[in-house]
């Protein structure tokens, strides 16, 4: 295939790298960053340079920022060849899919909605490898009007990159789920650096401590805009969380160790359970 | 030296494999359970079994959760042969130092304070590894009355054994900075899994969700009794946390985008200096 990546910072360079490192597709690099596409050739990451509008490719991958990316492709389409397989890695999937599924179909391009379950703590072309989706979850989230030939064509080259698990999730479904998984955990790990005692905890830092911080580096533009492009899911589970903390914080208060014990196992119970299903998982896929 | 550990747990019996893997030290266990102390001779993991009152020993270490290592040391001490170190290895130094401190003194015995910074999800005996604490911070608390040698062969048998860095802290602030690196991260947890979206996360669950997950499965007993031991401590940084998570959701529920990058960016600095610090550490250390 002939292979357009738009927007080469982690997701799209390492997209390019890794189709580079284990296929025979050609890929073709977009960015407004001229150094970049100038590294990027340097490198071998990509064959040469393009845009959505040239009308040259089988599948055009955007890994851009919802914002940008759906004006970005708005503006394009009219001139993306018919049958072009547009795929796009954005981090929320409701309003994308919606839009796009409708758009794209009126003017016969193929459109199939992902989001790769990678990152890194670092972000830009800098930080791309081409391993980085070396057995992640993919997420595809097809709706009424995806095409199945171009469904199946990303799961291949999905597949051909290194992904482990591909899940299909409704594109609503998948933002609930993202909110409670994904950025919560980046609320939490964030919020839990505003301690007073963070510049004395590096020597008592054990593993769990590592945990809770590890994802608190965010790009502030990027996410505050993902957050709020997730409102009310995101709302939703952290209420519940800041409700669940609570909990603790008045048994504590009351010195009430029997419902701290409650607490605790109720969380136990519910984590064992998790890890049995991980278990199972990991078994039934034959890796255990 | 002749060593008797007391306890034979996850901690416990990690500490007689692991001496008895690396060092030449004769080791004895003392615990409750019979089977327990059966599969340790088994396995090799003792040399043989003895009691904190039949005075054979030059060290005794003891890996009991501390209300119950308090009490078992008071009415064991008056018969432990004078000159014998003692070790305990409780997660809570304050009221535990402070007490043995004295009391061992004017029982001739030289008390040592440690909080081996190592664990697993999972606990007991058939838990326990030789390589546990390899790399591991070793958290030491002399206070005045502790005496120096005694201090010194426990700080040589942590680094004959595997523990990376020592670090000398005082019990109280030990407590404190417990409850904020540790204490606070397992309630996180614990409360974190409570959602109603649990079941269906293992689908979309990236790093970032294990992360937050993790040590969720606590013992309740063992852990109830941390908390509460721990309260103050604990209740000022679980408040702190909800405040904090807590701006999060006031900007998030008034759709205010520049607080909501503020306060990323916030955290995103602070997290930076702490990685940029321990990136120091381990240069100053030669590992980088």
């Amino acid at each position: 295939m002939q292979i357009l990546v738009v927007g080469m910072g982690l997701i799209g360079g390492s997209i390019c790298k890794s189709i580079k490192a284990v296929t025979e597709h050609t890929v073709y690099g977009c960015d407004v960053r001229q150094d970049v596409l100038e590294q990027a050739l340097e490198d071998g990451s990509i064959d040469g340079t393009g845009t959505m509008e040239d009308g040259a490719y089988d599948m055009i991958i955007v890994c851009l920022h919802q914002r940008i990316a759906i004006s970005l492709i708005q503006k394009a389409l009219p001139r993306i060849k018919a049958g072009t397989i547009l795929v796009d890695a954005c981090g929320l999937k409701g309003k994308m899919v919606r839009d796009l599924t409708y758009r794209c179909q009126k003017a016969d391009v193929f459109y199939v909605g992902t989001h790769p379950m990678a990152g890194r703590e670092k972000s830009g072309y800098a930080a791309s490898i081409p391993n980085l989706f070396q057995g992640a979850n993919l997420i595809v989230t097809p709706v009424e009007g995806t095409q199945e030939h171009a469904l199946q064509t990303v799961i291949g080259l999905a597949k051909e990159i290194g992904f482990g698990q591909i899940i299909q999730a409704t594109p609503m479904w998948h933002d609930n789920m993202i909110a409670y998984t994904s950025q919560l955990a980046h609320v939490v790990s964030s919020s839990y650096v505003k301690d007073f005692c963070m510049d004395d905890a590096l020597s008592f830092s054990g593993g769990s401590f590592q945990d809770m911080t590890r994802v608190a580096t965010m790009d502030e533009t990027m996410w505050a805009a993902l957050f709020l492009d997730n409102r009310d899911n995101l709302l939703y589970h952290l209420d519940l969380l800041i409700e669940n903390l609570t909990d603790y914080r008045d048994a504590l208060k009351q010195r009430d160790e029997e419902r701290l014990q409650y607490l605790i196992a109720e969380g136990r119970q519910i984590q064992e359970e998790n890890v049995r299903k991980r278990q199972q998982l990991k078994e039934e896929k034959g890796e255990a």
